[in-house]
C-alpha cells in the first residue's frame, strides 16, 4: 500500500532493536508527511556516520575517526583516567551506563560479545588476545568484571577471572543484589540470594 | 559522554514519536557499532525521501512523486475505485488501516489536523475549501466520516456533516462500540453506551 521507496524505509526501520512493523511506519510516515527537514538532516548524518564514528581502537567505546584515520574515545584520551584500572564490559550501552554512576575513575574494554554456548560461542570467539595486549601495555593491575549479572555474563566473567588468574591482577566482580529503591517482597530468588550471600558489614 | 555526531544523531531519533532518549541512543549505537551498512542504505533513503515522496495531490495520503512533478496516489490512480464514495480520515495512519480493513472501494480525503478548540485549532484551520472542490470534481454522492471517536474527531465530524449537509450528499460516520474479541466487562461506559445506542436489528 506504501510508496516501495516509503516501503523501504519502514523495513530499515524495522531493523532496528526493539521495533517492529507498525511502530517502523508511524517512523516513516512522520518523517515523509510532517517532518521532512528532520528527515534531511538524520538522512545526511545517518549517511556520514560510518566514516566518522567506530569502535575506539583501544577500548571498544564509539569514538569519532580523527584526521590521521585513528579512533581514540573520550574515556580513553582523558589522561586524568587512571590506566592501571580496567572495567570490562559486554557492551558500548553498559559502559556508557557505569560512566554515568561517576563510580569508576579507570578505563574500559568492552568486550563485543558474551559466552553462549547455546549460540555457539565459545572462548575462542572473545577478544581475549587484545585484552591480555591491553593489560600488559597499560600495567593494568586491577580489572572489574561489569559483565551482566545473567547466566552468560557470570560465565564471561568466570571465564576472564580464571584465564587472568596469573597475572597478579586484583580482578572483582561488581556486586549483584536488590537494587537501590527497590522492594524486597518484589526481588526474585536469585536477585535476593545474591544480596544475601554478597552482605557486607556495616 | 557520547562523540557529538553521534549525539546529534540521537537526539534526531528522539524526535521521533513515541521515542525517548535512551531508545534513541539505543538505535544510535545500534547504528555505529555493529550495522554500519543499514546507517548507510537508512542515511541514502532518508536524504531521498523529501524529494521522492510527498503528500498526494489529490487525498493527502503519501505517493511518489513522478516524473513530471505530479504526486498521486495508488488510491487515487486506481481506477478501479469509486470515486462517487469518499472516506474522511485524520491522518494518513488512519487511511492505511481502513484499506488495511478492505471494507473501503472508494477514495479518501485526508484532513491532516482535527477541530481542537484548546490547541487553537478552529474550522478555518480544517482544509474545507479543497474538501469541497474534491466533492465537486468527482461528483462524490456518498461520504464516510472515518475521523477517530474521540472528542476532536466528534467534533470535526459533526462539523463536517453540517458544512455538507445541503449538498445531497449521503453522510455516514462509522460505527463506535465494543471492539471485536474485546470483553464487555472490560469496556468503558462511553464505549458501551455507544454500542448500544448504535445497537442495529439481526
Amino acid at each position: 500500500m506504501l510508496p516501495s521507496r516509503l516501503a523501504r524505509i519502514v523495513d530499515l526501520f524495522a531493523r532496528l532493536p526493539g521495533v517492529g512493523e507498525k511502530t517502523a511506519q508511524r517512523f516513516a510516515l512522520w518523517l515523509a508527511v510532517e517532518h521532512g527537514e528532520v528527515a534531511t538532516e538524520l538522512g545526511r548524518s545517518l549517511g556520514e556516520l560510518p566514516n566518522l564514528i567506530r569502535p575506539c581502537d583501544r577500548c571498544g567505546n564509539v569514538a569519532e575517526v580523527s584526521p590521521d584515520g585513528t579512533a581514540l574515545c573520550s574515556v580513553c584520551s582523558d589522561h586524568r583516567r587512571d590506566p592501571s584500572v580496567l572495567c570490562i564490559v559486554a557492551r558500548v550501552q553498559d559502559l556508557l551506563a557505569v560512566e554515568r554512576s561517576g563510580a569508576m575513575r579507570g578505563r574500559y574494554f568492552v568486550l563485543g560479545r558474551l559466552l553462549s554456548p547455546l549460540d555457539g560461542i565459545g572462548p575462542e570467539e572473545l577478544p581475549l588476545q587484545p585484552l591480555m595486549a591491553r593489560i600488559v601495555a597499560d600495567g593494568v593491575r586491577e580489572i572489574i568484571l561489569a559483565t551482566p549479572p545473567s547466566v552468560d555474563g557470570e560465565a564471561t566473567a568466570l571465564l576472564l577471572a580464571r584465564e587472568l588468574a596469573d597475572q597478579k591482577i586484583k580482578i572483582s566482580r561488581i556486586a549483584s543484589g536488590v537494587p537501590h529503591g527497590g522492594d524486597l517482597e518484589f526481588a526474585d530468588q536469585i536477585t535476593l540470594g545474591r544480596a544475601i550471600d554478597g552482605r557486607r558489614p556495616i
